[in-house]
């Protein structure tokens, strides 16, 4: 069924097609609106027990007719094909070329190209393919162009049509079009059954994603399929959170695969007495995304853990990055933003980064924060930072740049008399999962991110040649972060307080705020060592209990230079989940918690997901904190290389950069390295001056020395641990 | 092939339908959002000469995922059929039901339903019918219900949702949702066929419009339609506006309907020696509008100028008051305003002047001026005041006010330092096609409409309770007042001049602001006067050669008291218009020229469109300024009918209002009025006291008397003219 669909999307495009090598060719679109659309389609496929669930949100839409533009000059005539979604016209230097043509033949010399696509169901996108003459990125893109003429006929010369460079996506196969566009999908088999008094349960040995096959389906009446992520959810067919139903009539026998995706690793299946089938198997859906990070280290437990970090990350990077599997499957700003931060150590892959940004920023106005939440506004915001941290690219943050611009306003728009962001009706205070957190007044935890928000504004003004407003970004973040320390920090408990009710500082002292002021480095020495002693190691602060908060925690603690008690917690938080049987991890972990009740949350006995993006932040860590590579300048043109085994015996790995990877050996008593890219500087301690294979040991402090690492040379430096 | 695409669409519908009597239950959906939708399937119809030819202004879109949602209290449980239109789900109390429900229980007492919509290639849309449970404008809507739970499961208490009424518009028909939707078509036959050496020309006898039925169409091979206004213009292969090409291949005898409509009077019918047919006619398709207003006279010529205005607007009016029904077939403003007010005073249809108002508002943000033309903007906003004044809706205006404001806040935001409105970079300054007029600086008529823009908004703001606003609205509106008397008014040229340049004003003297400040009631009697002579009645100022700006140019001197004059003007164009043998009016009419010469335009043989809404303003013109019925305070509560012959012998028409008609009929010895509604004024001028059947006549000043007109009486008034 859903192989059929995928070949009929195909065979519903235009006819008249040859063979093409079609190399350069690719399809163009207006940026942005392909993962908007797709974002759409993949944010209403969610189902809860069988009913269409869809978001909370407003969801925008793409510019449903759309100007395509291109400036050529031939050196010899040339026939072009034509391929084009949506209702279409084409203009040679502004004259209508007749019908619709599926070929046309440009002349030599210098002349415009036009094409105007109307299309409201699939996004206005067209391929053109010619000898040299072809669609890419240097075409230009407009929703409006503005182009009136007189009475006489002449077309307009004072257009203030705005051109944008069109947005490609790898779609360089004229039968493929952007909305015949579907994950790869893999047949997969369960690795046991169980024989029910009525049906079966199928175990596929692990979480898994996919569409579930009925092998030789046939028969009259219902069959129903009970999705579980556990196997106690599988057998609860009156609360289990995903189901499926098929009425069957005289159906004779045939493979049917069910039309919506799920995540499981159980499946009860239920036929009743009229229908029968041969077997049922899976397809296992996944995004196609290159794994080009890895580590290992003297730890089998660290690998196993990090080996299934990995497996949760690439079960919920799909069309895009999503929160997890089983049940919303949307696009969640702050949980994306973890899974950014993950990505740039295991694939760095820029374009499913991007195609999130674009789909959860959508179109303007602005009517809410992103998903309604005040913190994903500006977890949105510094994920486009980081973005270009890690990348360096700059022309995705100047095509960014007015859709940042435009949210930021709607922020400053809502800031209360004393300039601090607070709960307005209609806004989400989400911070955590935390029994009894508050969400009341003016949290720092909020102004700490908005004063972020505002510097990664200040800073994308500048990439965006925007210097008058870098100006005053910068000033208001410099007066957020002013009032942050001055309203908020409690010498006395040396922590940032929770909030401010009625303008008054409350007491209360949370851990969110003051981890995040840890890694942000808004703290001077003398507080981070208050804040490590007073908050994060002090057992009275109320404990984090999600993998999601989990993770920034033990960033701030890496970042204090813990690694060895950072990696004990790795150990017992994501260890507990495997000791458990986790095959991938959790939305939230309370170790107090005993058998099923692990399973539930919101309500429900099986509320919770099992298989949750944030819960694979050991990638993040081990990368950043351990391996210890991060970009200094963006792109990693320089970069810093500080490995800190945390009580390991050695550790390798590879951390992908634009370009290539940098890889690390570890050990006490011997560090390797090779760099793909950029100028690096390998930071390590040691009792004595390190010996370099290739280079030298420069001492900066104490018993720190700085090796500097070229591009595509293998350091091997032997030292002495202290 | 019409006809079965259309039967398709209804058999398309989600089954399981029983009969269903349906009288109160309505499709309903999000406000403005079916006529944008169904603006962009009709504005992008137009072709020129078989090429797709759509718009040059964005086209913006409905919301794709929409909440409806409802309290109830039930008396007794009942089952309620549910229609749809998109994926959808059922929500009572906040409880999801079961998949995707056609029939659904709903107890007795008071709860909630909820429905969420997902549909992205038409309107998210709903149909619900119980026994007393119905779908209707008591339903409210959203686009974002900001509706998240927290981990308890519990529904947010703060949301900030907007919730709307819902929208209808008369599908009562479960059967037939709004993505059905079509105009009426009845077949027609040509009144003359004309044998050429290859093929043949149909003569349909008048103007007309349709889709062209080939019946028993056979053969393998090529047929070609080409479309003319003229006979000329169906003869002009390689130039005709419109054309059909068909290609056949092997095709056996059936009936084609041709997929596009089209204008024409004559088609030329164009074979391959492979193809053959029985007979060429066509379906007629029209809106069901209902002539409610009428108009006779002594003038035999008047009344056949009366009939083709109204056969002219008649054509324009479809799922919107359009421009002309040959070529553009969009959704102009500045035309359709003239549609409106003609609209008044004959079929008086309020649905169709909506969502037209709607359509061409679109959503924000607001990226340029309506159809790119800074005049279009203001005629919009005008056209709210005179929808406002004509049926006192003030529902409707409170819905509008928010897309007014941020419509007025982008025309605010393009102010040039002097506060004036100049041509920015993608303004188009249209205010009429004129040889060689001047769109340089700022020009006055763009200021008058601002001015008459802001008075509106001021009205609207205190229809919408927003004080604060109509205070603003008022002053910049007295601001632009002030302004264009100081540095427009010329008192040796008893003028506004046309613009000023460099902030200087020009010694030149167009008719446009001048004719508007007549009827705005901008000038004071001596101004009026002046006017009159220096620019009116002046043939040193450039003729006016559209009838789209001759109908304010008769506007304003009616409204000084010309209408003898007025009377001669329109028999001479609208008249020397059917000595052509005009069987609608055209875009533009200038008797100087001869022949064929009269159908070029743009620079194209058969450029001009010759059916445009425009050419209809004898519709207007008698009815305001003949028969005199204007209403005074809002939707006719109190209105005036001030009688005028103009050199006629009697009158008698009708002038539709809400709930019925005014009657008025008038001879130079008596009057006889009826009034279904309000209480009006009659005026008149009488050598003696009027003699009035059903009440008196009260002397105002000089030889004006006065009848208070109450409903639904009967008046026959006997007096002597002067």
């Amino acid at each position: 069924m859903l192989i059929v669909k995928r070949f009929a999307m195909i065979l519903l495009l235009a006819g008249g097609v040859s063979a093409v090598a079609a190399q350069e060719a690719t399809w163009i679109w207006y940026p942005g609106d392909f993962d908007i659309w797709l974002s759409n389609k993949m944010q209403n496929r969610r189902t809860e027990r069988g009913s269409f669930f869809p978001p909370f949100w407003k969801l925008d839409n793409h510019y449903i007719l759309i100007n395509f533009h291109k400036t050529f000059n031939l050196t010899a005539p040339e026939d072009v094909s034509v391929y084009v979604e949506g209702e279409y016209n084409v203009k040679l230097d502004t004259k209508l070329l007749p019908g619709k043509p599926s070929q046309v033949t440009l002349p030599a010399g210098k002349h415009v190209l036009d094409m105007k696509v109307f299309c409201q169901d699939r996004v206005p996108a067209i391929y053109l393919k010619g000898k040299t003459l072809v669609t890419d990125t240097s075409w230009k893109v407009t929703f409006e162009d503005k182009e009136w003429i007189d009475a006489t006929g002449k077309v307009s010369d004072q257009s203030g049509t705005v051109w944008l460079p069109a947005a490609s996506g790898g779609f360089n196969n004229p039968l493929q079009p952007p909305s015949a566009f579907r994950l790869q999908v893999t047949p997969a088999s369960a690795v046991r059954k169980e024989k029910l008094s009525q049906g079966e349960v199928l175990d596929f040995g692990k979480e898994t994603f996919g569409f579930i096959k009925i092998h030789g389906l046939k028969g009259t009446g219902g069959l129903s399929l009970y999705y579980g992520e556990s196997r106690e959810e599988a057998m609860a067919t009156e609360s289990c959170e995903t189901l499926d139903r098929l009425e069957l009539q005289n159906a004779p026998a045939r493979d049917s695969v069910l039309p919506l995706s799920k995540a499981f690793r159980y499946v009860q299946v239920n036929a009743a007495a009229g229908v029968s089938y041969d077997s049922v198997s899976m397809l296992y859906e996944y995004s196609t995304v290159q794994e080009k990070g890895n580590f290992r280290c003297s730890d089998e437990e660290i690998n196993r853990i990090y080996d299934v970090a990995k497996y949760t990350l690439h079960l919920n990077t799909r069309e895009f990055f999503i929160d997890g599997i089983k049940r919303d499957r949307w696009v969640w700003s702050g949980d994306a933003y973890q899974s950014y931060l993950m990505n740039y150590y295991l694939y760095f892959d820029e374009p499913t980064v991007k195609r999130t940004l674009l789909a959860q920023r959508g179109k303007d106005p602005v009517s809410s924060h992103i998903n309604t939440i005040m913190d994903y506004t500006f977890y949105w915001f510094m994920g486009i930072y980081d973005y270009y941290r890690y990348t360096g690219d700059s022309s995705f943050i100047k095509q960014c740049y007015p859709r940042m611009q435009s949210l930021m306003e709607y922020c400053l728009g809502r800031r209360n008399k004393d300039g601090l962001m607070e709960g307005l009706s209609g806004d989400w205070i989400f911070i955590d999962w935390a029994d009894g957190l508050s969400k009341q007044g003016e949290v720092s935890f909020e102004q700490l991110l908005f004063c972020r928000s505002l510097e990664t504004m200040a800073l994308c003004a500048e990439i965006a040649n925007d210097a008058k407003h870098k100006d005053t970004y910068n000033q208001l973040a410099a007066d957020v972060k002013t009032k942050l320390f001055n309203w908020y920090w409690n010498t006395e408990k040396q922590a940032l307080v929770h909030s401010r009710i009625n303008g008054q500082p409350t007491d209360h002292v949370t851990r969110y705020a003051n981890m995040f002021a840890i890694f942000f480095n808004y703290l001077n020495n003398d507080q981070k060592q208050g804040v490590k002693k007073q908050v994060l190691l002090n057992n009275n602060v109320p404990a984090i209990t999600t993998p999601y908060m989990r993770f920034y925690e033990l960033e701030a603690l890496c970042a204090l230079g813990e690694q060895n008690y950072v990696l004990q917690e790795m150990k017992n938080y994501w260890g507990g989940m495997l000791k458990l049987g986790a095959t991938s991890f959790w939305e939230e972990y309370n170790p107090a918690k005993k058998g099923a009740e692990h399973y539930a949350m919101y309500g429900r006995p099986f509320g919770k997901s099992l298989c949750h993006a944030w819960g694979a932040s050991p990638i993040y860590l081990l990368g950043k904190y351990y391996l210890g590579v991060t970009p200094v300048t963006a792109g990693y043109d320089t970069y810093t290389i500080t490995p800190v085994l945390g009580g390991l015996q050695w550790m390798e790995g590879d951390v992908p950069v634009p370009g290539g990877n940098i890889h690390v050996y570890c050990s006490a008593k011997e560090i390797k390295v090779q760099s793909a890219t950029g100028t690096g500087k390998l930071l390590l301690n040691s009792k004595t001056k390190p010996v370099v294979s290739n280079g030298t040991a420069v001492l900066k402090s104490g018993q720190q020395y700085e090796v500097t690492i070229e591009k595509n040379k293998a350091y091997r430096i032997t030292y002495t641990a202290l």
